[in-house]
């Protein structure tokens, strides 16, 4: 068995970045940027008013003037403003060459055809005029590369007229779920069987990370129908997280599988609870998870190593671990770095009730895992700790 | 015009929570639970096993103990251990009727058809027994009421063997947008025209309150067509986010269309930038947004008045704002409240670059608003100020 962090620096030395696709700019929220998105048009891409009003020249601004014309928003019109003159402008329209203000429509009087300016100051060149590009000028990096895109850069990116965008691909994953004692939500349960939740929590938490292309699959627990899943799985997926299996007993054939298909066992146990089983391998530019079977192990190892590893993937940074002081003291066995369910708030962090590998009910109240080091075994109250922040 | 309080206050006192339907639970994230969650079952609902091992009796410890059968994960046989003997038993699966503790593997010597304890400590009643009902008894609340579904909340309810669970509707959008001069992403473009924006960034923002209800229609700005687009968009959806239009001018028509559809009026223009125009009406328990043009503007006000909204309908806490303190001094406008775009870090925050209503080149670094009060017009560096953080 190795450390924490001895497992930690091996997932992080076996990743690397997936290659580069085109995506609906609409659909990438979650993606990270894999080349700049440049500018391909200066916005605005013509003088525009930001104002309802006239657009005159500054030098007219005493004068009567005659009203030539008028450019409605969405007009394509190009007009060149008379001396003397004004035309009728509006916001998001586009403004006549000739002209260097214009005047909102509150500040003028109109009698029939004609136009005067009311207001005495604020006719200034230049005043209610958005200049092309000031916004950003056409070839301009608008977007840099390794940006994590987010909700509120898919307006901008509509704006620029852009369709789709060079993202990092995103891995596709096949959770492969054995046990002979699950069954379904929504069937009716005997003696002896259990709930299956693990693929639903895995789903929800690969949903979270924008992670879109899942399988789900079951076997049963014999070694032939273990290795031929696993199979399966590693001819279209990225990422294998397989469930259960993954002791050493008479049921658990994952790692033997694992073996037996030819994946490299990168390790196999970890000084810590929950997740002391944990294997992972490589082959061939894929990986392969055996989480254990209970269904807190399962998410506490996926905070752990799996979302490390798709962070790097998919080109994200890694998530950030925050300090938090505990607020009751703790004694853990020693020799075994802990994974503890907790409710962090204003700094201070507490250890959830139900902290058994088998119990989800915690999850209803706790917001972080909380971690508590290898070498430590009594954490008086106060002392800092790392936390890691669900989501 | 009203304070950006009063308006506020004006949309909360609109709000109502909308009714509550089935969902299935694994995309149930982002809703809110509209009744306790009662557990169907207890969970483990069997004597079950955390180790594999050997069932057996406390008192039976040192004795030399037949292995009578054993009982591997999945098995529906309910056994009762003889005296004298031992069961097998595995990690997930059922313990015998009769055994009061499991003895792990690890600690047990097996010859042939017997095994002995070699552990000399540890052999106490209950030990690697979990007890039905010791995650969660039947009929006890597993989920209260009101609370919001997390991610890490769904493998819960699978293990409860749920399928469907009741939660506070989430309404259904459509998105109006108006403007003679937008094009749609992806087409050539001429002078005078803008690319669309505002039903890509609103889409995006709804999508991230797990949204999903959402349509998109284009009017001209004509009075009869906008009138007709709001009509249509009111027959089948609770909320409708009009673009463009709301102000007085030739081509602002969103407002009189309101008002011709028989729509109460509740404010027409607030004291703030940007968003100064907005129009808030109701109708027969739906609700009417008539945004501004400017996608700045938009999506300065969707975060400030449609998104508390929508969290009062689906029965969500409203956002909490935060307090941080400007980085640099800030001058504005007196009797205007301003919404910036924001940098915040380590409770300090930055007002962006690019504050003009239709820019939005500032939310690819931005990640929050800054609001700062009508009546005050100046703020020295280091002033607390109210923060809005992106999603």
């Amino acid at each position: 068995m190795i450390s924490v962090a001895a497992a930690r620096q091996i997932v992080s030395a076996q990743s690397r970045l997936l290659p580069a696709v085109l995506l609906p700019f609409d659909r990438s929220v979650g993606s990270v940027l894999a080349e700049d998105i440049i500018s391909p048009l200066s916005i605005p891409s013509f003088p525009q008013s930001s104002m309802d009003g006239y657009a005159i020249r500054v030098a007219d601004k005493a004068l009567l003037l005659e009203i030539q014309d008028e450019l409605p928003a969405g007009t394509s019109r190009e007009l060149l403003l008379q001396p003397g003159k004004a035309i009728k402008v509006f916001t998001g329209g586009p403004v006549p060459e000739g002209a260097d203000v214009v005047v909102q429509k509150e500040w003028v009087t109109v009698t029939g055809n004609q136009v005067r300016v009311s207001a005495e100051k604020g006719i200034e060149p230049g005043s209610h005029i958005r200049m092309p590009g000031s916004e950003i000028g056409k070839s301009v990096v608008a977007i840099p590369k390794g940006t994590e895109i987010q909700t509120m850069h898919i307006g901008f990116m509509a704006s620029l007229g852009l369709t789709e965008i060079p993202v990092i691909r995103k891995p596709s994953v096949a959770i492969v779920i054995t046990g002979n004692e699950l069954v379904q939500p929504g069937s009716p349960i005997s003696f002896g069987q259990v709930y299956e939740s693990n693929s639903f929590g895995l789903k929800a938490c690969l949903q979270q990370l924008h992670i879109a292309d899942i399988t789900v699959s079951y076997t049963k627990d014999t070694l032939a129908e273990t290795e031929s899943a696993i199979t399966q799985a590693l001819t279209i997926h990225d990422l294998v997280l397989i469930t259960g299996g993954v002791s050493v007993g008479d049921y658990d054939h994952v790692a033997q599988a694992c073996d037996r298909i030819g994946i490299n066992r990168q390790f196999h146990g970890i000084k810590q609870r929950p997740g002391k089983p944990l294997y992972f391998g490589t082959t061939e530019g894929r990986w392969v998870f055996g989480l254990p079977g209970n269904p807190a192990s399962v998410l506490s190892c996926f905070y752990q190593y799996v979302r490390p590893l798709l962070h790097a993937l998919s080109g994200r940074a890694p998530a950030k671990p925050v300090r938090a002081a505990l607020a009751e003291p703790f004694e853990k066995k020693p020799a075994l770095g802990f994974f503890l369910k907790g409710y962090c708030e204003n700094g201070a962090v507490s250890v959830s009730q139900a902290q058994a590998s088998f119990q989800l009910s915690a999850f209803v109240q706790a917001n972080c895992w909380i971690e508590l080091e290898e070498t430590q075994h009594y954490f008086a109250k106060g002392t800092e700790v790392t936390i890691h922040p669900f989501f």
